[in-house]
């Protein structure tokens, strides 16, 4: 069956498995002190035209939120967020269960946070009665597939620095807004505007990992600890290390990040032609549709893709998910089919 | 000058004062395992009608939540509450740093939880990856003095009961709500309803303290701990036992709560007669009304009261508090000020 | 029964129930915004000739304890103490839960903490994987009631300074201390060797309360936060500054304090005299006697005190503590039975 | 260079290589809820001979180690372990982190803990001042190699069973132990005597994995909420599953683990007929040598092996670690190279 569930369902691309299983029998150091890791941090700081920075290498994408959350808030102190934010919503209270309240504002269908939903976040301050408000949450693409555009993101980041908030940015689909037709954000302009931000690969591509970039300096300061007390120092350090190594050396993340988006745009134009809805205006691997609950029904029975919310009482919001593995052909063979049922 | 400012402004009602002094050389256990405590825990299991729950004495309110949430939850479970819930707002995240999600509700200008509210929390429950709601917390009065109807407690009692979420009921004011003319819940009905609630004593007539009901069983067991743990075992405990034990022995609890919320109704008949509008229509001690910004300052230079929240460009919201000690003559005062100005 | 037990077994000194019972009716702000806590501030401040510090009154010490290491440390950070300490053993984990590890080290029968014995902490130091050392704790007069000297806490704290550790000092019997005969430290010094310290109300004759003073200016940044999220900031915050004030007015902490360290005294030379032996060599009003088993049961029929460890099969270490309240009656009443018995 | 510095230098056994390799474009459900994490989990229940246990597969040992205790404890309650523990000493701050007290014991050079050791633990019981135990944590193989015997294992496990403690096993190094020729217990017999324990996979020829076994009932509620909120929920499970299918399918595991044992037993043997000392007896794939300083500093000069502690002026602990891809060739050419210095 052709699956559009998600950007995980298979392994890595193929560059990535080919390198692993070569260097298989190589002995390194452990923990991330060896030579694969070191050039992969470089080639990013490369990309980032940034020596400055810190990357470090971790297994996932909550651990990479708990982690820069907790490592750079005082006790007393919060994260801003949309209420449709990863760490708001999909992560079990894992920010919550370092200490730290999410505080979680409204959003609409876009899922982006602005200037002005963050003003409300400090319109009853009574410190120290209410919390210190002291980092940004925002993710790129948003968790509705939707992009900030660079005078967007730049707006958020001058009210942060301006009102000493940390901005934070999770990247854990950053491939396929970087290769997105929509996008007008480069990889190198993420460090002018964010404290820390996430390179995601797990859905962009590798077998697993996130590459957590630091820029602000206080932010740096014994993250090492953070990363071993939330047991996300993986012995093996040198597997993330030779991935984004691989990502990164040929722009590969690039390339199957823009294949991605491209094959979603494919499946948006087509489903769009058949008259069917969009629920939000995504330009990146993942779109909304609202469908009438009959159609997914048949829909359903050849093709893999998700149940996201009820729209009424006869339309449901169905996500699909494209990646580096779609092939052209899925997206053909999907079409056809909406198209014999309509 | 008056203040409608609060009622922690004094010290206590005479009665504890004076049992205070009286007592203050004798030497007993500590850590309330003392006479006082004892005879005060007898007194409230009597007027509970119930000798199965446990009491335990504590300072302060926001002890009293934090430790009581924290104490019942598992690491991955979360308390449901109103955006206006006093954890939600003024508890700098205290909740949050025991590790727990508070989900915020948005309510109506009434600050109340209803089943309908409660139901809203669960439509988007993808276990694992979703926080466990497993606690509902409301405080009566609400946080803008409002009651709860017998009617309504129950109905959200039984909603709890069968879908397993423990029901915690912050009474920091109850007396003024057992002293309220639309009261129509008595203190034994409490454990009927909830699984765990405080009987508020620093805002009623006691120095400080905070009397914490415990009927679940579940929640019993060993809560001594978690009570030493978070700082919160009074070395002197008697001094909340004899607190208690007066504020019970009498009726005095019921008595003042009865007189503050007198108070608070002589004043808000009294001002809505001079064509003012009441923000929430509360029945206890607390009122908050709609000024124009020109009365408010005028008013602020003779009386003090708090600013709330900016109803529009002309107007303001203000809060009124009354309590034990509010004289009936401060009221009168306030009035006759009041018609001068308008 | 006379109760040698603890010195928390009574009320107040006389001077604070006054105090409190005459103030009672003030109508003033509350969490610790009122002319009581300000004026006692300033008296402490002028104690410690230093107005630079900031002054903060909790409770309790175990708040007092838990507060000021969770507000200093980041999240991977320990504080070490002696395996004797009192948030080693006695505070049910208080440390711990805030997220932090107290590393223990073994200290010999006084209790006290040494610069050889913090080395010991540093020995398998293989950051990230060990944690970080970032706090000394010590308590003065100890746990056994005996006494750093001047020499030994500038030790201490030169080595502090020079590794970049923070030095907090638990006083919550600081008035026994600066009232024995063999005390070279005054009120005055600790702001020079200390980066936190506590001078504690509850144990030297307040009713209840500890007096927080910072000296790093790294740690006072927020502290109102930390205070109000662990549930420490009392409403009616007069009542800790009322009592302060009256406790430093007059010298009143220094003559209870001396006080009891006589009174220890004179049980301590009549015990030994009767030919027991001392468990520690204490100089302030806790003294551990070793007794001999028979003797200490017919004790226990007149007298209160507590039992603190077996030392063998016929022998046990007690613990008798004097306090403000104690008569010297109390003591010649006692020492006269021991003769009796012997 | 001949490396001996530890079991996870290298990547995996080629047999989880290649299956890795042969499956990658496999597309499946994400989160651990495909084929091969299903076929993994049935053949280790299978192994166990238990069909009644629950599997998770986790990325690393801390993770395991942090989520399976934080998981099982009440907000008071602790773990205790040896002094020498990888949760004591090498997870900088891990368990604390999630709240809870690690319960430090002094255990002697062989690493082990005995039940008179955790007998103690429980001397200065002094509830609810002191945190309440709940849980033993042990490692077999040691953190110094040594092997509990079916004896010992017993003897704890009744122990804990009688006094209500969880027993919880870290096997990190499982298969090291099950390959040694002093071992008795097998894979089957622990479900018998422990709640909890773990089957390491990162250092026994995975390329990372650790398979988490409840046996406990009360301990397998909810736990992959726990899981999620530590960020331990990788999103493509199936990752860990096929590499624990693969080591289980045909005794791989035993088999590799076994090699890694005799691997030591050859270095041990040689090295000890040289006439230089153990530091602990060790019979699994870790060994600790004394080595004068001398000595060793020629040997690292051609061969990696780690300091471990200073001995005495003259003489060096060294730690010499085997692993699935040490060859006889390494071994033979680091004795050739020894007696050559001797």
């Amino acid at each position: 069956m052709i699956s559009f569930r998600n950007d995980y369902s298979e392994g890595c691309i193929p560059e990535i498995m080919e390198y692993l299983a070569s260097t298989n029998f190589e002995n390194t150091s452990g923990y991330g002190e060896d030579d694969y890791s070191e050039r992969a941090k470089n080639i990013i700081k490369k990309k980032l035209k940034n020596d400055k920075v810190d990357v470090y290498f971790l297994v996932g994408g909550t651990q990479a939120n708990l982690i820069t959350i907790s490592h750079s808030l005082r006790p007393y102190q919060s994260v801003i967020a949309t209420e449709k934010g990863h760490i708001s919503t999909h992560e079990s209270g894992a920010i919550e269960a370092t200490g730290h309240k999410v505080v979680e504002l409204p959003s609409g269908d876009d899922g982006k946070l602005t200037v002005e939903l963050i003003e409300k976040a400090f319109i009853n301050d009574l410190a120290p009665h209410t919390v210190q408000n002291k980092m940004v949450y925002i993710s790129n693409p948003t968790e509705v597939g939707t992009l900030y555009s660079k005078k967007e993101l730049e707006k958020i980041s001058k009210y942060c620095k301006k009102n000493g908030l940390y901005l934070y940015l999770d990247g854990a689909r950053l491939a396929m807004a970087l290769g997105s037709e929509k996008n007008d954000i480069q990889l190198e302009d993420y460090p002018k505007y964010v404290d820390a931000f996430c390179i995601g690969g797990t859905k962009c591509g590798a077998l697993f990992g996130e590459a957590l970039i630091l820029i602000n300096n206080e932010l740096k300061k014994d993250i090492g600890h953070s990363i071993k007390q939330k047991g996300a120092l993986l012995a093996k350090g040198r597997l993330l290390g030779l991935q984004f190594e691989k990502l990164f050396q040929k722009n590969l993340y690039e390339k199957y990040g823009k294949h991605a988006s491209e094959m979603a745009n494919l499946l948006k134009v087509g489903i769009t032609k058949c008259g069917l809805k969009l629920k939000a205006d995504s330009y990146t691997n993942q779109q909304f549709f609202i469908f009438p609950n009959d159609l997914m029904k048949k829909l359903e029975k050849k093709f893999v893709f998700e149940f996201w919310s009820t729209e009424d009482e006869n339309n449901t919001v169905v996500r699909f998910v494209t990646s580096w593995a779609t092939k052209k052909s899925d997206i053909s063979e999907f079409l056809k089919e909406l198209k014999n049922l309509i």
